[in-house]
């Protein structure tokens, strides 16, 4: 048995390198969701795939591709961190419910029905009118229960991400978000949709990224693990991991090119706006990967059990994948 | 233990249905090695992965794909089929050489440097001048060799193909073709390819296409099995299996696409004639997958040893792909 915990990221986008790769590292982490796609058709996907394929060859005693939950236990005997990958959008699918399967097959492992905008697959969450699943949508969630490949609805719309959690036959994930009754921002959830998750076997991840936390870069720890108490005590506490968000050595560049892709002429600024259109500030207390343990620190703070603390950090994630990743 | 013969193909590329399908499975092939591209790119070309997929689906009870060997062995066992995937040509890597990996990883097991022409890699047995290999070829080769996917030089031309052999650190395989010592087609390889190929390893795969066979369609049983004794003698029984390059139940119209592609505003004719364009018939003895066993009493009656009849329809290509499909 390793003496490594089991720290678990249900999403990140970092600005991949040898440094974030040691931090990773030193942090402990035995699995990451990294986002791999934000607005790329298939085959701009397949070249980040290739680009990973270039670090795992590059850097083979810190990182793998993780394919299933064996993975990560494996990582966390070796030392190493098991990089499972993820998209914020359904556009590596195109419009072809075939490459589904494809995708699956070189490793993706979560895909987000939308990102803000209306999908072909549904609606996202800054969207005027929330038309729910579509046709297409009603397809591919049976397609991608049928593969193993994770329904993520972090970004999509209240009746979009009801409608979802319904029709999956395997529980889905909320993978990067808090809930509304915290801190109401348009990307956090609602009451329903968290009820809702918990009752059908899904999975939160709890952002760190500031626009989604009380008081965004000086929201303190202690309020940040308040609110997953009060989480815990509304849909129990198994269904609740970390998904940081962690956006880590970006350029503001970058979070334009990820609001705004190639659909627009006008500049949307999505959580941001005009005056503060950059990355916010990470709170001091979650830099990097190495602040896990101060989330950690903050749970027993808390008053959470051990066992409980554990399981935040990276066993219900891991049960989760246990049983989300293989075909049916 | 199954009481199935091993039998595999080296290559087919058929109009597949569920009556082909069953003819597999009643002829008692436990692998077949199918050409799923011949001038598609890289997204093309998932497309007919996609389509695979289907076949998959809907026929589970016949067929699979196959990444290992050890599939093969499984299929015997079950009496199912399993599928290998190949390319006749390099242009699904187009011309990123981290394509090679993610097809690998989609199941690709075989690709041709070239097919008739002049490729990115080397160049192909239809064109009047042979550079060899090239820069792109010598990458792509050591790549090929890292994933595990089979350099397949059948439809190269001489110098390239010597090359080919030599730079590989994997042994090759000709999948699909016949000695000139015995029908000098420009298709069929000299006893200076067939001797290096034998020397490092590799595999040939005896065609049953009728442009490669001696008296073509008409080419006898004894004849066809003679040629198997004579390579035998020349460079050991251990690097021969079949290739049959079975065509069935194909419209001609798709051998003026093999053949022409995009690539020419005339129409090349390949190895037929202006008055002789469409796929030739197949000879008595081998009209479809049920046929094997012809060929098992053809080596019998030629006084073969059942040992090396198993080695030749099955054997050698088990124990090839036993080395040749694992990342090294």
């Amino acid at each position: 048995m390793s003496n490594r915990p089991l720290f678990i990221d249900g999403l990140q986008y970092n600005n991949w390198s040898e440094e974030i790769f040691q931090q990773i590292h030193q942090g402990g982490l035995s699995a990451i969701h990294v986002t791999i796609c934000y607005n790329e058709d298939f085959q701009e996907t397949v070249q980040n795939m290739i680009d990973w394929n270039r670090y795992f060859q590059k850097y083979p005693d810190l990182i793998f591709l993780g394919r299933n939950a064996e993975d990560v236990r494996r990582a966390q005997l070796d030392g190493r961190t098991a990089i499972f990958f993820g998209f914020q959008n359904c556009s590596p699918i195109e419009d072809n419910i075939g490459l589904v399967e494809i995708l699956h097959s070189l490793g993706a492992r979560f895909m987000q029905l939308t990102y803000n905008n209306q999908s072909l697959l549904g609606t996202g969450c800054y969207e005027t009118n929330d038309s729910g699943i579509t046709r297409m949508g009603r397809q591919v969630i049976k397609e991608m229960n049928r593969v193993g490949l994770v329904v993520d609805m972090s970004h999509s719309a209240e009746r979009s991400t009801l409608e979802a959690i319904e029709i999956s036959e395997r529980p889905i994930a909320i993978t990067h978000a808090n809930p509304t009754f915290w801190h109401p921002a348009l990307r956090n959830k609602s009451d329903d949709v968290i009820r809702s998750l918990g009752a059908n076997g899904g999975m939160l991840g709890f952002s760190i990224y500031p626009h989604h936390l009380k008081n965004k870069s000086d929201c303190t720890l202690q309020s940040f693990c308040e609110m997953i108490a009060d989480t815990a005590d509304m849909i129990g506490i198994e269904h609740l991991g970390i998904g940081s968000d962690l956006c880590q050595n970006q350029p503001d560049s970058v979070v334009e090119w990820m609001r705004n892709g190639t659909w627009s002429n006008e500049v949307d600024f999505g959580e941001g706006s005009s005056s503060f259109s950059g990355f916010p500030e990470q709170p001091h207390w979650f830099k990097d990967n190495r602040d896990f343990s101060n989330i950690e620190a903050g749970l027993k703070e808390k008053g959470f059990s051990d066992k409980d603390i554990k399981a935040v950090l990276g066993q219900n994630w891991l049960n989760f994948f246990d049983s989300s990743f293989e075909p049916l």
